[in-house]
């Protein structure tokens, strides 16, 4: 009997053991206890990923291992070397297989860093005159051990073409890009950066690019831009019109957002030190609209009853098809849309909530000009969207404006004389009112008993900045002397109309997708995208933006939708995740509900303060 | 007990008996008992292909049946009724699936028409408020009843921008054309034609192109024209050259290749009446130069050692990238070439020839300017590449020229005066000798004695045709009366040395193969290419072409590169199988083998008469 103790191979810091083996080295070795050690050569020795430290007596290293390592002369590679019994060996964090963590609503998301796109090192053997291989096929061979059924990767034409150039013609390392294990994107030197991927929020007022490094899951940089589409209307059933209507409409947005991509990607890869050639992947999210116009596909019966879509499942097209500038081979993946208004972006919310794995019923609410809401519980999931109305962003309010320098945000009202302490984006003059700006006014006039629950002034109200103006009553919020308008900066009557449209549309289809899932109240509110950011929860209550919710339930989570882009970008699980809750979702057709027009009507009133 | 046989469905004419099962419809009832049935809706009713007859009472067809039926009133469809024991059905023979028969080599090929690209008839279903699905989807939802896993279809964007033109946005039938059951190639009205094919081989001087009908697997035209890139030189070797030293050299070959293979597109599309546009795949062959020289690679490294292929198995490339004109989606599908010197095409003469499944030993023997050997014996299969030369071209011969109207193509020779009898092609005055006519020629004048087996005239035979030239002895072929060229048509010393040069690189290159392969003799010689049918075998053997053949072993097989083209073009399985021939086949670079020098030499000796 040999001592136990003795023939085993501690791994730390996690403190594994496995019984030590000379036939296995200890990438293989640890494998075993399941421990995943990084490698991107399948053990050939090359990557020099796999460096750990082994306390114990070793073989030095050869001339390769040592080349291997560079400067980590304290190392070695995990693949190269057998571990004898009674070894120690020290995995650094680095060299274990990556895990990714995102912080969305207040929680870290983990999850395996999986990219589509990977670049291997791999060392090709010489061609030899008896036994002629072909240069592809001696790629090929050579990707063998890293890479399963290595035989049926695909070679686009482009790649085909500059095989010659970059193939060693004798033994010699090069870096093979592949998606999916599947296709080789490219075939470069072997000492070039790793492939870069961008996720793009594609939103029809504003696009966020995340530029990330594929390989080690970093942001590089992120920036946004204006969707330039904007001149030809601010929401998309305008933009939808132009494609329709003008000649050529349809490619001249197309052409725009391909060009807005490749602006945002350029000014990434600049401010990361990057080049766009090194970007293999563009992850995008939208909604339906976005998504159909970026593509140019016809958008005009998203429009139209029955609002379908032309595609929904997940989509991949070349990125040089898009005329988007990126590697030659650069894939474009879209991620699935639900409907007509419940996009791509609405599916990669749900995909940074996790909204697969809530258990307490919880309403995601993304609001813009369009508000697309989804209820989990339990596992399941319903969806729908609401026509808002574009005054959560300011829109067709007479002094509304988007958040922006000079926006009134937020504003606390003095029940007592009805004055109002105004917070203005970068402390300017108050230039309008941003759409939380506006909850936030109306919630305070109505705790303030200035307003009341059918939405009138309170006309026994006693303040100098209550009045008749030309349309009726009027508060305001700033007059002449303090606005930087050049005159008073007001809420209208009307104005609160436009908020009880919005608001209202917002509360029927949350109450009715509760009906649906058969639930008379929620655990939770998450407002996804800048607006819940922005907005007080305990103002979103007060004009009963949700229906039976408290403040403290009510959580801002960022751009969730930047997020999921982000993951699916770097994680194929993800994105099959992202595929999965695209199926699950269950969509309701708020057009097509017979008690839409009776909620939407109840949701008009506020309640009593 | 019921009784067994009035339990029964009989089929004919195939015999086979059934169970009768009320459950099972007559198409699924056959295939129960090995019987195919044509079917392209699945079993929808909707193709009409699987049209039967039934004897014994039968429910009346619905409205649908007849309508599928159209003229066919005495048939039934097999997808649409249960046949009732006792029952006897009768499948005609345009309802069983199709067979190819292909004659090659005097013998018929079978095979099962499996093309890559197949159109379906689908039914889909009307979008609905209630449970919204996109275009694209509804599509793949009609189609899985046809097509396994038809919810990963991939959808190229030049069909998703044309879906909503073509889905019927009612109920509805479509034609989805798809390739290997996997890529929507395109989306069609119900009614247009089936999807056809082309195959072609891409010769160094000629390029022949087949026009198919996939769905019935006839060929509707074939059509052929010279090499465009022929003025650039009239051998592999200058084309790459040309390709390597001019500016622009490699663009121009590929370019002029495509236009070469749009026309002949073109014109093959006029004489049968059809549309390029329905033109879903293209199948190239053609020696590895020409396959390189398509696709733009660089094939500079194939004239010069070790010899190597950019890439060597199958490639797929959409036409549009290689400026072919065809349907939006067509794909171009290039056969696997083996060597730098031998190429797709020789590989579809393996494949046309069933090199897999000979099993006495046999020479397959393509000559041109190059000659590729095939040694095919028990299933093993050996191959190498000889420099020929040019003279079985007609090419560097005093009086050579090309096969064509005025080409002396076969001679016989009295030995009595050495008076030649002439055959010229189009019985016109001779203008100049083509290669089977300077081997028969040759040939007559060795069995005359007038020349020795070293290749030297014999000084001692009398005739007015033999006599001292510029450059040497000569024999007058024809005299400036007799030929159509104004002067004597010679056949000098040199020219009996470039056609020893040319034998003796395929004697010596057999010869190997058959020592490699343990082998003494050969029972066959496969002679395939024009220049095989033209050879009279009797000529071959006494110029002692190969080692040790009679002329009743040889055989000309015709153009059954062709063939194989064809052939991998209408079967799926057929060009599996070319690629698994490539594979096995062993190549032997002659440029390396010790022996080859010496066997050359040898092969300089004409045998004794």
């Amino acid at each position: 009997m040999t001592d136990k103790r003795a023939g085993l191979v501690v791994f730390e810091p996690q403190g594994r053991r496995a019984e030590a083996d000379p036939e296995a080295n200890v990438l293989v070795l640890a494998q075993r206890v399941g421990l995943d050690i990084e490698s991107a050569c399948g053990g050939q020795g090359l990557c020099g990923r796999c460096r750990i430290k082994v306390e114990a007596e070793l073989p030095p290293p050869g001339v390769e291992e040592i080349e291997a390592l560079g400067a980590a002369v304290d190392f070695r590679l995990a693949c190269q070397v057998v571990a004898p019994a009674g070894a120690t060996v020290w995995i650094p964090p680095e060299s274990t297989r990556q895990k990714q963590v995102i912080l969305t609503a207040g929680r870290e998301i983990e999850f395996e860093l999986d990219p589509a796109v990977k670049s291997y090192q791999i060392q090709v053997a010489p061609p030899r005159l008896k036994s002629i291989i072909a240069d592809r096929e001696r790629l090929l061979n050579a990707l063998v051990p890293v890479v399963e059924s290595a035989s049926r990767v695909a070679t686009p034409l482009s790649v085909l073409r500059r095989l010659r150039r970059v193939m060693p013609q004798g033994e010699g390392r090069v870096s093979a890009v592949l998606r999916y294990d599947w296709e080789l994107l490219d075939l470069r030197g072997p000492d070039g950066p790793g492939p870069l991927g961008l996720a793009v929020d594609l939103g029809t007022t504003t696009v966020v690019a995340y530029l990330l490094d594929l390989t080690g899951g970093r942001t590089l940089a992120v920036t946004a831009d204006t969707n330039p589409q904007m001149v030809h209307g601010e929401d998309v059933i305008s933009r939808i019109s132009f494609a329709d209507r003008e000649r050529d409409g349809q490619k001249i947005l197309a052409q725009e957002a391909a060009e807005c991509i490749d602006r945002l990607a350029r000014a990434a890869c600049r401010e990361a030190g990057v080049e766009p050639r090194d970007v293999y992947e563009l992850l995008v999210v939208g909604n339906t609209a976005m998504h159909h116009l970026l593509l140019g596909l016809d958008a005009a019966p998203l429009a139209r009853t029955p609002y379908a879509p032309a595609a929904s499942d997940s989509l991949e097209v070349k990125a040089r098809d898009l005329t988007i500038n990126l590697a030659d081979e650069a894939v474009v993946h879209l991620l699935p849309v639900k409907a007509g208004f419940v996009g791509a972006d609405t599916v990669a919310v749900a995909l940074a909530l996790e909204a697969d794995e809530i258990d307490e019923p919880t309403l995601i609410v993304d609001l813009g000009t369009n508000g697309e809401l989804i209820l989990a519980a339990g596992g399941e999931l319903t969806c729908c969207s609401t026509a808002a109305g574009p005054a959560f962003e300011g829109g067709h309010i007479s002094g509304g404006m988007r958040a922006g320098p000079g926006a009134m945000e937020r504003v606390t009202i003095n029940p007592a004389d009805l004055e109002p302490t105004l917070f203005v984006i970068e402390d300017k003059r108050p230039l309008g009112i941003c759409g939380s700006g506006l909850v936030s006014l109306v919630a305070g006039l109505l705790r303030a008993g200035a307003l009341l629950p059918r939405g009138g002034f309170n006309p026994k109200t006693k303040s100098d900045r209550l009045r008749q103006g030309p349309q009726g009553w009027e508060y305001v919020l700033a007059f002449e002397g303090q606005s930087g308008l050049g005159r008073d900066l007001v809420l209208t009557a009307k104005d609160v109309s436009e908020l009880q449209l919005a608001k209202a549309a917002v509360a029927a289809g949350a109450s009715i997708l509760m009906e649906a899932m058969g639930l008379d109240r929620v655990s939770r509110v998450l407002l996804a995208g800048a607006f819940g950011n922005y907005l007080d929860p305990a103002d979103a209550c007060a004009i009963g933006l949700f229906p039976r919710v408290g403040p403290e339930m009510v959580q801002g989570v960022g751009n969730a939708a930047g997020t999921g882009a982000v993951m699916a970008l770097l994680s194929v699980r993800q994105r099959e995740r992202a595929r999965r809750l695209a199926g699950r979702m269950h969509y309701i057709e708020l057009a097509a509900h017979p008690d839409f027009s009776g909620r939407f009507t109840d949701g008009l009133i506020f309640p009593d303060p």
